[in-house]
């Protein structure tokens, strides 16, 4: 298969996913009162790649770092807003999903964070509605197609206008011969509900569903015709609005620009450092912990805003992880290091637990919580290095928990005069950040061993160093300083030895033990098919059918099915 | 990727799923009161496919084929065997896994076929256990490595020698950059449970765990001294034995050789007939229901043994979907049809109920359920088409409801002179097969929508012609014969036009709505994940690790993360 490598537009060296509203080229997100607007227009000219157009309100990776964005003020700096249309800026179509142009000459890696950036987007959507109190609505005019009608999956409700024309569809398996694969055929099955032969018969239909079909097959939630549009709009918006808690009177809290510099090949962050070892194919994430203790209470965490610990952390660490998922495909391990005072983590853990009644307490977690499930996520084998002067504390050793292995140091490093390493749990490692399945870390570490999981609450609160944390079962290995570096050197260099996609599959089965919900449905069974098929000539090959999508040529398969 | 295309050995022209430990060549058979013993003492010279030596007690499709029969036989002629030994033949292996060279010349779709039939046959182990009384203990003498220690962990207990040199592990990824995808990853985490830190260990140590560790780990049950295994095999198989519910002093079953004749492209079987049109890229699997009211009692079912019809319809079924998955990789649709009487097939369902408590009824229904989720997970369009003269009611109209679709016949075709077709529940439809997430094709069907399900419940016994059928959601589409032939033509025409690939991936997604079990992420987050690296360059390509293993070669990989 050709791996065409794409140049970034306008001369960009990587993809940045930090952004805001005076830069957005493909949304408009407008407020009044408790709802707001987001409507997609995208901007042909507008992207990310060169070497194609964004036709029919079509997207890449770029137009969903800007929802992302939208998304996430929404939640902040808009404690108000309880309802969100998802609209269309353009006549006649919705949204055609993701770019076909785009995906037919992306290579395997881009194809796949990409599939996977916009899940965990949508998968945002639905915990908004779950968690934090704001309901989508999709109000679907003209032909929303394949990623159109997966976008539209993630809202509360889906409307779609009765006006001959109007149509949900997804095309994908018959046009192009992949999958809808962003949550879509998961969607339809395990949150839509409609009916296997009929989600059989819909996603073999390239032209779509429209009507009342859609509702029957329940597709879509209702249909209105065009010229009461306006008016059921603002019915299910109040409607939507009477379900959310989100508070009256708050005030929001400006999501600054975020403070990093790079530096050859590093990032600095205000609370962490990224630095990258391309030999060793390694980037090292150190997590600095506050220096401050918690404010005095919700008044003075929302005037500290962005600067809070909790929130800026977050930000930072979500920045460097998606910079090196998509950025730096060739660095195999992350090593997580931290460096501060374990008892200011623990102060802040419990600051937010006392005060998580409030919007914006609450929202911090739960943005917690979406980063940690990146971290689970990503594709790189994952390691925590827990040494003397670390603060893995409550949210801090989630982090810990998340990874694939860690190693702890016993006493004190050779010449070091830092007392040994700790790491102390707090309630936050007990529930607060479920896994994408479900469950939390130290539920799926102690998969049907109640009594560790036990014996891990008890340990609430108490500093645990090397070797009782190893015997607690929260660290892989305990290592004196005899031993210290030769254990993690030979670790590093057998996991940049591997085979990446083996480690890949490796990691996505092991890190995932016990249940299943629809989320982590969507990046197992459906994902790893659609990366299958990304694999598969009949879709990628010259002759597959994304290549020859729009050429005039049909595509030609290899008959045999697998 | 070069496929080569491999020739069956002995000048076969196809893979044949029959057999009887007469013609055994890799493994011996030997029951002993209520303990049977399976040694694997595998032939080196009797690879299925000429090419390659199955040393050091490896494995191809052949040897799981003489295994899969080997365990049918113990369900059914030996009603006396409560506890099953898997132990070696050979000194110093127990087993080597999947023979690398076998795999590393495999074409893609025979690496697929041959993971999901082995797939099934541990997950009948499994089922065996917990459904049948029979209990598998796994002796573990010498290296038993990769699909070795797969086949292990599908026993009820695991028993490591503890002579210096007995090992289990997975070094799959190590090695071959490969996953163990016979079930392993997701048997070490969610059935062992193996910590995923410590399963991470494991699965990237290619020399194994033994001793002490290996119990810690939980990777097996107990470790045995040398000098006292066989006592300790003694006295854990009595131990087992106790558990199991099979009954003294009942009589076996003979699984006499299947009757079926090839006929050009067709083979006859005494209750099925499968035709193939090649042009069509289908077959036609139809279904003859009995022609005798069922047995009197259980005595007299026990007289008819393999020519009771539903234990002689499943075997042959099962041969038929065998046979086209794995011999007949272009054909792109099953339908499946059927002829008889209702009302008889309904009759032995009602049968096999009262008689539930008998072994060989359980062992018949324990069967047709495997029967069933082999159709499950058979990657083929699946469609049902329903005319005058069928008969699927109950244990028959199951198959309807495995279908990506069914068809039905409104009244009569032009012409003929039978009935209307009609469709039947019964309570076979309601719980004795439940499908590898472990819900039944009608949870499946109707999600979450109860009332569908209590209303299909409400019409068992009652014949539902067409329309009926349904209103009632149990059929996709009802046509009178005015449409009828033109729907089905398209639909066939339609589904052999699209690409193989995507109708896998897509129908993969659609058949398994809701809940996972255990057995449904072996099929899809472990397996999507194994068949995503068995396509990649890492694994398969000319400098990848399949390939170059033993060639003293190093693999070469690209080193980008996906």
């Amino acid at each position: 298969m050709a791996e065409a490598t794409r140049k970034l537009a306008n001369g960009a060296q990587h993809i940045d996913f930090s952004t805001d509203p005076s830069r957005y080229r493909h949304w408009k997100l407008a407020v009044d009162g408790n709802v707001a607007t987001l409507t997609m227009d995208v901007d042909e000219k507008g992207g990310l790649y060169e070497g194609y157009e964004l036709k029919l309100n079509s997207y890449d990776l770029g137009v969903d770092i800007e929802l992302a964005d939208a998304l996430q003020r929404l939640r902040f700096e808009h404690p108000e807003v309880k309802v969100i249309l998802l609209r269309s800026g353009k006549p006649r179509v919705f949204c055609a999903g993701a770019n076909i142009r785009m995906l037919a000459g992306a290579t395997h890696a881009d194809k796949v964070n990409f599939c996977k950036f916009t899940n965990e987007t949508r998968n945002g959507i639905e915990d908004s509605s779950e968690n934090s109190g704001q309901k989508t609505i999709a109000v679907v005019t003209g032909s929303c197609a394949g990623g159109g009608y997966e976008l539209a999956l993630a809202a509360d409700h889906i409307m779609l206008v009765d006006d001959g024309s109007s149509t949900v569809s997804l095309p994908e398996l018959p046009l192009l011969a992949v999958l809808p694969g962003t949550g879509g055929l998961t969607r339809v099955t395990d949150k839509r509900k409609v009916r296997r032969d009929h989600a059989d018969v819909f996603c073999t239909t390239e032209e779509g569903i429209k009507g009342k079909r859609a509702v029957e097959w329940r597709l879509v939630d209702e249909i209105v015709p065009n010229t009461k549009r306006e008016e059921v709009v603002k019915a299910r918006a109040e409607e939507f609005a009477r379900k959310s808690d989100r508070p009256a009177g708050a005030k929001g809290v400006a999501l600054t620009p975020l403070k990093r510099r790079f530096e050859g090949d590093a990032i600095e962050y205000e609370t962490l450092t990224l630095a990258i070892d391309r030999a060793g194919r390694r980037a090292t994430i150190t997590l600095r912990g506050p220096d401050a203790n918690p404010p005095a209470n919700a008044e003075e965490m929302t005037a500290q805003g962005a600067e809070f610990w909790p929130l800026k952390a977050a930000r930072e660490l979500d920045d460097a992880i998606l910079h090196i998922r998509t950025n730096e495909l060739e660095l195999a391990v992350i090593v997580f290091k931290s460096q501060g005072d374990s008892d200011k983590v623990l102060a802040y853990d419990a600051f937010l637990d006392a005060n998580k009644t409030d919007w914006l307490a609450r929202e911090i977690r739960n943005y917690w919580k979406r980063v940690l499930k990146r971290i689970d996520l990503t594709s790189r084998s994952l390691v925590a290095v827990i040494e003397p002067g670390s603060c893995f504390a409550g949210t801090l050793a989630e982090i810990v928990l998340a990874c694939d292995r860690s190693y702890m140091l016993i006493g004190q490093l050779n010449g070091g005069n830092l007392p040994p390493a700790t790491l102390t749990l707090s309630d936050a490692n007990f529930g607060p950040y479920p896994m994408p399945n479900g469950i939390t870390r130290l539920q799926s570490r102690f998969l049907d061993d109640k009594a560790a999981l036990d014996n891990a609450r008890a340990k609430i609160g108490q500093p645990l160093e090397a070797e009782a944390a190893e015997e607690a079962g929260l660290v892989t290995f305990a290592y004196d300083d005899i031993d210290w570096d030769d254990e993690i050197r030979i670790f590093l260099e057998e996991r940049a030895s591997f085979s990446p996609d083996g480690l890949t599959g490796m990691e996505a089965n092991l890190r995932f033990g016990g249940p299943e919900t629809m989320e982590s449905k969507i990046f197992a069974r459906l994902t790893a098919w659609q990366n299958w098929i990304f694999q598969r000539p009949n879709a990628v090959g010259e002759e597959g059918a994304l290549r020859r999508y729009g050429t005039g040529q049909k595509a030609t398969f290899d008959m045999r099915r697998v």
